[in-house]
């Protein structure tokens, strides 16, 4: 699968759960030939959920799977990988990780490199829309769900400091 | 709330997990003023989940909560935490994170430190018997749930490598 591909698929995801009134995050683990492993979106408020990001949802409905399964994978993301998900992304040794966009939140992608990980951002537009327009919407909820207290957004939406 | 019971709360969480047939991790979140925020323990072998570990489990069954409810938190922990639970406990800002045993397992206590989170490792005797216990049993569960595709156990049930 090649990255638009991949990317697409989050996308949906972000959309959908948007769609939902969630956090429009979204993500989609493709193993190294391709296939579909998992995808999912931010479920904190769907499910009143601390732990089901995008990327984890995307885990979370891989199902369980043996270390091979994640060799040579990619997960797709349409924001930059929170520290939870960096983390989870180590874990279970997932070899890329493509975002979407990094200017509306900026993760662990230093960290997931020096690990030995391929990060490439993307800088679609159509992802960083969707987040700066969900910020500008819900700031509160946004803040919670990345653990902080408050942040200080400008007209755009975007975090200004 | 003191770290003696803090810990023997995660402990109740891991032995529970165990008579479960699951992975015998447990934790437990506690606030500033001493307040059990949440309990829980890995969830892989019950839920078929890749993301309730023993840390994330009581981040989920602590609910949504805004930032400043983990301010001064401890996450109490039978096992010194994967690389998924460590980023889960740095992304809510929760400030000390104390570890039962890292005998078994030895996690992301450096980079925790490193971020300005405290560290404490009790060395606790009952949560190293259980999971040499579970690892010497059920290896297989034990690597997926790590993401290693092999290791080896001496025969005390301990990783040998």
């Amino acid at each position: 699968m090649d990255d638009t591909k991949g990317l697409a698929i989050a996308f949906e995801e972000a959309q959908a759960s948007y769609d939902e009134g969630g956090i429009p995050i979204g993500a989609a683990l493709i193993s190294a030939d391709g296939k579909l492993l998992g995808r999912g979106h931010n479920m904190r408020v769907q499910l009143g959920s601390a732990i089901h990001h995008g990327e984890t949802s995307a885990l979370f409905n891989s199902g369980r799977l043996p270390a091979k399964a994640y060799k040579g994978s990619t997960m797709y993301t349409t924001l930059s990988p929170c520290d939870m998900c960096t983390g989870a992304c180590l874990l279970y040794g997932i070899s890329r990780v493509v975002i979407g966009e990094n200017q509306n939140f900026l993760g662990g992608e230093a960290y997931l490199k020096a690990r030995g990980v391929e990060v490439v951002v993307v800088g679609d537009e159509g992802c960083k829309a969707l987040m700066d327009r969900f910020i500008a919407e819900k700031p509160e909820l946004w803040n919670e769900d990345i653990g902080v207290e408050e942040r200080v957004y400008s007209k755009e939406g975007k975090t200004a400091a």
